[in-house]
């Protein structure tokens, strides 16, 4: 992926574009509309690149029409969903075409009766679940940004997100894919099948793939019943430690397996209150622990979250409050959602890392984490889904540091800590992707076999490297 | 993948082969002792190919070191687990080299606090539960030939099984592999992690590939709490199309997702009542569904039993009973679970197959079933996971045939059935996979661009083409 192979986007392309889309959903020449396509959710300007130009499309078609243009020109494609991502992934590197998907994003089909919905990969991931909520259905497997983030990004990152303990990851979810592949191609993958072996999973290999191997154009996803009741408790702990120790114990020992178990350490809640204004009582302990359990069963769901205040409380636990109803829930959950937007307030100077281990190890991380704060003068404040081992710990940069010696001290914290992960069994993220925010540590974690599968892969359907070149790996 | 293009396997190279894993381990020239290796669980003699050579090798190295060997000589070969497939994936269609991989069978870890189990790929799947069964845990993935089966055919093949409805099939359980690539490398991928988007998702590529993408010597699998009950529930109906009516309605206006929704027609119990020499007072029901639900909490089990029953009875069943101990329980799981043999026993000119339709079209296939009869002059005993959409129609030949008008007629019948359920949103295998059983009809249902996609993928891992070849695709 040498940038000098790639060609620039002429008045001539730009010509071809817009008789393929339509010239209003073009943005050519203009840096104040192009510049918001420059950037995704990371905090500071290191990971921006400016498209030379915006392409909305309205169909798969015009998608394989601009990837053949693409191809015979040279030029790189960059997807773009919601832009809310956190590893650069919606970021045009090598400049380019943007193509951003915000028109497609219509919620094609729901079938109750085979529990499924299709949708279009613009569609406002929480749109589902509300289209759905009248009919018992829900779609299990939304992130934590599921206010502005699109379905597709979803798919494409294989978006994590407060339910995945119980009910898994975006990949539980998508059944079937309409793709347009790196060389303008229209595939269908999998479909309204709940069980499908016909061939090499093609399917779960998009799903994850960043946007390197094909645009999402229809996403097939499978459905729930709706659980009736959702019970959340809030438990209080003096540390952070107490608060992750108890974590793999409510699933082995307690044998239930909640919805969601997100930790939040002292610093993350304080900066996520003062950011919306609230006052809660609580925002001077230690750590918390946000539990939630659903069902539809009453009284066993009065039993479940009675068993883990008890295994809390045991655990050390200082306060366990009951959020049994909506107004409440929403208050919590609130803070949890608004934790990055929040910390990414304080100082351009951060780096909001994703690394997850396996769950029984993350009161070790936890710990390692005061070394590494006190061995480099940074301060981490911690957050994420300590369910499944998933932590954003947010490095912080000490205040009286310049630029300078953050950019240049930041590499080496990082590679203490992906090391200290590895060691651990785990790896550079969960939820987020690598993008092009963690390639150049991809091969600290994983081994350069499977870098080289991956690339196979990659040369395999973009043989000329058009498709969001510049993410995961060179 | 031409034949033409693979050398024999010479004495020289059976001695390097001894080398690498033993003389003791090496079968070769010895007609008798190789022929069971020539063929999978497809009745018929159709699908058998003789090995040249049966290598039993007990580390991932010597796989390496025979993957090498292989590719400098281009000598075909082909990974065997316990050969309880149903699509022909362990036959060695081009002779060559057959890897057996029974004697890695080792349980290497149980690890309790993460709740993950790491095992070789030639442990008998169902050791797995039985060494769980003390830690309050259990693997949910099984197949139903469960008592036979490795699990890392299990993993190639992504198989389904009875808990599927439930707990979804294999490929959500497998959290890492070690693998030895096409080329002989030894790869590592994902691990104990619950969630993991560090790079492609190469481990899910895997599951399914069907021995032609790697060879599995480590699989790492994610487990479960063990619930503490399970009932089963028989329910008689007087037709088929009575039973399988109720199945999505279970779900989706009952809200309750049972562990296992099996469907059995009127042939298929009888067949394996008389096979077992089990006499049940309700041989002669029209067709059954077995229906278990399991869980920790028993009032919450009663109500979803009740809650079953009284939709069966709703919808026409005849009798509804319940077995809610073991024995019982064990009894009527034994039938399913013999079916598949039992059937196989009537005659070698049957053909079983795995298609998979969206679940809310099981009745209309199953009328379809009727019309095929009608037309063919066959008999279609018909039995599987109906929850999951996925029948195991049978197709039986009239007795009255010779073996030449029925290896004639059954390709017609066969692209029939694959018309219709391709127009019902199905495909052609839900978890028996293509193997070389199917490789001829897999353009019937999947486009050319997804058939290239994977021939991609192939040739990019596998570029001499010396792992599996004749399997899935040309």
């Amino acid at each position: 992926m040498n940038p000098a192979k790639y060609n620039s986007v002429t008045a001539e392309v730009a010509d071809e574009l817009k008789r393929i889309v339509g010239e209003k959903f073009v943005i050519f020449k203009d840096d104040e509309k192009l510049e918001p396509y420059s950037r995704d959710e990371i905090p500071g300007t290191e990971y921006r690149a400016m498209p030379e130009v915006v392409v909305r499309p309205g169909t798969a078609e015009e998608i394989a029409l601009i990837m053949n243009l693409a191809n015979r020109e040279m030029i790189p494609v960059t997807p773009r969903g919601a832009g809310s991502g956190l590893s650069g992934g919606a970021v045009p590197v090598f400049g380019g075409i943007v193509v951003s998907m915000d028109r497609m994003n219509e919620i094609i089909e729901v079938d109750k009766e085979n529990m499924m919905i299709t949708v279009e990969a613009g569609v406002v991931s929480n749109e589902i679940n509300e289209r759905l909520k009248d009919d018992g259905l829900f779609y299990a497997g939304y992130p934590m940004s599921l206010e502005t983030c699109f379905i597709g990004g979803n798919v494409a990152e294989n978006a994590g997100g407060g339910k995945a303990v119980k009910y898994g990851v975006t990949s539980r979810y998508v059944l079937g894919l309409e793709v347009v592949t790196p060389t303008g191609e229209i595939v269908q993958l999998g479909g309204k099948r709940i069980k499908d072996v016909t061939g090499y999973n093609i399917l779960q290999l998009m799903v994850g793939s960043e946007g390197t191997l094909g645009f999402f154009t229809k996403i097939i996803l499978k459905l729930m019943p709706l659980p009736k009741y959702q019970v959340d408790l809030l438990c209080l702990f003096n540390t952070s430690r107490e608060a992750i120790d108890v974590v793999p114990r409510i699933m082995t020992e307690g044998g239930v397996i909640p919805t969601s178990i997100e930790f939040m350490d002292k610093l993350a809640v304080k900066t996520t209150c003062d950011y919306l204004n609230e006052t809660l009582p609580y925002e001077n302990a230690g750590a918390m622990l946000l539990i939630s359990v659903d069902g539809s069963d009453k009284a066993r769901l009065e039993e479940e979250y009675e068993l883990i205040g008890e295994f809390c409380e045991k655990a050390g636990a200082t306060e366990v409050y009951v959020a049994d109803n909506p107004t409440t829930s929403e208050r919590i959950w609130k803070i949890r959602r608004n934790i990055a937007e929040a910390c990414s307030l304080i100082t351009p100077r951060q780096c909001g890392e994703d690394i997850v281990v396996p769950p029984a190890s993350i009161p070790v991380m936890i710990s390692e984490f005061d070394k590494i704060c006190g061995k480099f003068d940074v301060t981490i404040p911690c957050f994420g889904h300590a369910g499944d081992g998933n932590l954003h710990a947010r490095i912080v940069s000490n205040p009286d540091w310049t630029d300078e010696y953050w950019h240049d001290i930041l590499p080496k914290i990082l590679v203490e800590l992906y090391a200290l992960t590895k060691k651990l069994g785990g790896t550079l993220s969960g939820e987020h992707g690598i993008g092009c925010k963690r390639k150049k540590y991809i091969g600290h974690v994983v081994s350069e076999v499977y870098i080289n599968l991956m690339r196979a892969v990659k040369n395999a359907f973009d043989p000329n490297h058009i498709l969001n070149p510049g993410k995961i790996f060179d």
